[in-house]
């Protein structure tokens, strides 16, 4: 990556945090909201240009492939900011139909009710057998 | 709001950051994710409690009573929050059909098409006239 790409004007058209960060939601085609993370410039770039979601680690200071490790990667087919331009939200084509490390469709599956979370989703794959090496 | 309040175990259970704010993201029935604000626990607690949408602005530094000014208030239907407890999605009844302070559905209007951020939706109502007193 080149001086030059990490200086696009739709980059710089951005608000990044302090941490040179921004918030991402994923979106299914369905409607179906399934993640949310954060990108560096240097992640955003790399999902334009593959077409794959890369989120930024932050707990792990890196890159990010998204399905790297489980082979759930994200098909991204659009990418939209907020009226700020502050957010992104990425609308992607979910491989495997799991996004959530925990084996189900979505990582928004702990519903409030009556005054609890309660996991409303069904475990739609061992994680043992999704991280099975 | 009473210190009890304050302290319910489903507000604890969340993982509020240095600041005592959680990301949470509206989403009408329809699919469409038409927001993306901050709360802190009381206005989360007043949206539990109310009925609808309650962030807090980090900008006015107040509770912000979506549609307090232009009558587009946000009904919730469901509070979820992700695998970390760190994020929040809202189902909401979007009161009005418009979200964003532009007159769209949707603040998340801005779609990235050959390398520039194209605003891809309508304005529905003029914010002129949304916020005409």
């Amino acid at each position: 990556m080149s001086d030059l790409d990490n200086s696009l004007p739709w980059l710089d058209a951005l608000k990044w945090d302090a941490d040179g960060m921004i918030p991402a939601i994923a979106q299914e085609q369905s409607g179906r909201v399934v993640m949310f993370a954060f990108m560096n410039r240097e992640s955003l770039i790399e999902t334009a240009r593959c077409g794959n979601a890369v989120y930024w680690s932050r707990s792990r200071r890196r890159l990010w492939r998204k399905g790297e490790e489980s082979g759930h990667f994200q098909k991204v087919l659009s990418i939209r900011t907020d009226c700020d331009g502050d957010v992104l939200l990425l609308t992607v084509e979910q491989i495997g139909g799991i996004a959530c490390h925990t084996g189900r469709e979505s990582c928004f599956f702990n519903e409030l009710q009556g005054g609890r979370w309660i996991p409303a989703d069904p475990v739609l794959k061992d994680p043992e057998e999704i991280y099975a090496k």
